[in-house]
């Protein structure tokens, strides 16, 4: 099997016209969310860690940080932006394998195209390619990768940001195949980091690393043939028992890259359907009568969030405890309720140490079940089948943008104007003037 | 267990006069292999790829390329320098993890040296507590680590960059254990990769990656507190049964610093003991003859070179085919034996196709058992216990300093008496000067 072959022959072959329509629709929808969270986060304060480390330290002003203004070199540039993007895990997720998958690949082509003439359509098929590798990579992984520690959406997406970055570069199969093995060579990121500033150090590295990768097999840098499917290549050795035929089976007809989902609310994914019930039940109950809150769900669930106290904002996006608390106290789950003054409120905590998880095998990761008791012997149940923002529930464009929009702090306007009508767009280094100050 | 803040803890109040002599002697032999390896790769064809993709993205001329001249930013010399240092396989080696230390965590020191005045003990103090920190993490995750496909010079390496930078920079502990920790974090390097240009990317992004991650942590950049020893850390993650206690038992008594070796030979350190035991086969028998050569060893040795008929020089230096090829051919296993050319020499490839590999756990990986058979029916055998380069048996100062300026392209004579005096030296941006030509 030369899985690796195929995929940069893939990659080096594919042709715009044979990309469907509806997965072109879904690339603009990605990349319209993922300028939202970017122009959301760039200003969160492990960003200014980055940009004050790494403008120094920078080459020639070759790409924008978006929402700032700043020009750094292209590799810090997609380092930033990664790291903005989904800094508040706000930005979209593939359902299949919890992969951010926009963070990682859209800033790397961000990046070279404003040091190099793109078009519209050359832009989103970069990125479509980009995204498709990376889920594609991250189904052949999953469930074993995540469980294990790895931040899937670090690990994958360098591999994501090398072939977006080699389809711009005009790559031949042999200079993709290297571009694919340099990014595998360099994933990282552990799951032991999510809730620390860590996490934005995996992400922006895998923007980063995967266009580093791109640029040296451009070069002729070599690189072994066999890096993701060989017996110490990426699958094997992140991987248990990796489902190989999951990155190279019905390419080209089958698209990852169009099961993308949006997030309406800025926390783990895992816990939207538990929030569409505490919302719901909300208005039910009096939160001073509570007595206790069970949540059944899968158990990714209680996996990825069982975190009660947190003691920062960005720990209490991956606590469902925190995410009871605030429900049921603010009856919300926005930004407002994610931050470092947040889970300092005594009603949050108290009510957060009142949440029983209990795992259901049976129960999907879209899908929740939460009964809430009350101190009188009240009971109330609520099942979320399908959380909105789900596949099979999605939020629709205008919400798409109208997401985004609220997040900019300026008029994005112009910039929603030209995502939807990117492929017919001369020059995508529009979308970095429209997507600063 | 609190083991990183343990790690951490130690480097932030290491005092110089806490070392013993014989490790801060063992640090100069180690920094002076280090020079004459990096002076000796400086120009491979890998590195040159890498100056010519990183020189047009850095930033300010902070530090120079060992060998080279030019002067790159922080970030981007200690990569170039890190992958110059191991790219022929002929750096140092900790035998116990088979980490070669050197590559990853000078490169960080010496960019820093250069950047902000630091003493010659100072200098020292920082690598052998980044040289500590790198093996006995390697400690923790061997043999599983290696064997599963981690190419633990990248991997653990990262984190020595970081605890060395963190020591320079006068980190506090808390500080020092988010170096540490994002490090960790960008942890990565696969086996697969070797014998391809993407080692260099590997080590390099080590040396780059770990400085990286402790200028963050300087300014107060977060990470989570338990990033080696948490349930999805580095040690459970990329080791099986991790042995925790090796990263934080005895610091401060048991140096492994000083367990570090030296090689003779420019490929993978396996291979030692069968070159020591075919150079001394040699004499005895005529290469005509030979029918078949018997290498009895650890297990390690068939894994890690069981490479026929290798199709570049690189390759090479992990072929126990190749590397008998050469020996029974040319009588010598310099760098001249591990070029593109010598890989297509036909009496070499005949020979290697004479190699029959025998896995004998009971042998230790220093050790191997030789065996030459003839076709007249003759049978010479030949042991060695302990190869030249061995811990028990290490190669001379002199040896070390000889075998250094052998690889250097200049005159490196005051740099190998700055090395030997550095404890007293004033400035040790004085290595920079004296390592370029």
């Amino acid at each position: 099997m030369e899985i690796t072959a195929t995929l940069a022959g893939f990659i080096a072959h594919s042709r715009w016209e044979d990309v469907p329509p509806r997965v072109r629709h879904e690339a603009k929808r990605t990349l319209l969310n993922f300028f939202g969270t970017a122009l959301g986060g760039c200003r969160d304060e492990a960003v200014e860690h980055l940009v004050a480390v790494l403008a120094p330290l920078s080459g020639p002003a070759q790409a924008a940080l978006i929402g700032r203004g700043e020009r750094l070199d292209m590799l810090s540039a997609a380092f930033v932006n990664a790291a903005a993007a989904n800094v508040h895990d706000f930005d979209d997720t593939h359902l299949p394998t919890v992969i951010h998958p926009a963070a990682p690949v859209v800033p790397a082509v961000l990046s070279l195209s404003q040091k190099r003439k793109v078009t519209g359509a050359q832009f989103l098929h970069a990125l479509i390619l980009g995204l498709e590798a990376e889920c594609r990579l991250g189904n052949a992984v999953t469930p074993y990768h995540y469980a294990k520690g790895w931040h899937i959406t670090s690990t994958c997406g360098v591999v994501g940001a090398a072939a977006a970055a080699a389809k711009l570069l005009g790559l031949n199969e042999a200079h993709a195949s290297s571009a694919i093995g340099l990014a595998a060579n360099q994933a990282c990121g552990l799951v032991e980091g999510l809730g620390s500033m860590a996490k934005s150090v995996g992400v922006g590295a895998a923007a980063r690393n995967g266009l580093f990768a791109a640029l040296l097999a451009e070069r002729g840098f070599t690189c072994s043939p066999r890096m993701l499917e060989g017996p110490r290549g990426f699958a094997h050795v992140m991987g248990d028992k990796p489902n190989l035929a999951a990155i190279d089976a019905d390419l080209g007809t089958r698209w990852e890259a169009a099961r993308n989902t949006y997030k309406p609310y800025p926390c783990g994914i895992v816990l939207h359907p538990v929030i569409d019930a505490f919302l719901e039940l909300k208005p039910k109950v009096r939160r001073e009568d509570i007595s206790r809150i069970t949540v059944k769900g899968n158990p990714l669930l209680r996996q990825r969030t069982d975190r009660p106290n947190p003691r920062t904002g960005r720990e209490a996006q991956v606590s469902l405890q925190h995410t009871a608390g605030v429900c049921f106290v603010h009856g919300a789950a926005g930004l407002a309720q994610y931050t470092d003054a947040a889970v300092a409120e005594p009603a949050v905590l108290a009510l957060g140490n009142k949440v029983q998880i209990v795992d259901d095998a049976s129960i999907a990761v879209e899908a929740a079940v939460v009964t809430v008791r009350t101190t009188g012997g009240g009971e109330h149940t609520c099942e979320t089948r399908l959380a909105l923002g789900s596949f099979e529930r999605p939020m629709s464009d205008s919400q798409v943008e109208a997401k985004a929009r609220a997040l900019a702090p300026f008029d994005i306007i112009p910039l929603c104007e030209t995502v939807w009508g990117l492929e017919s767009t001369e020059d995508a280094g529009a979308l970095e003037r429209l997507a600063v100050p």
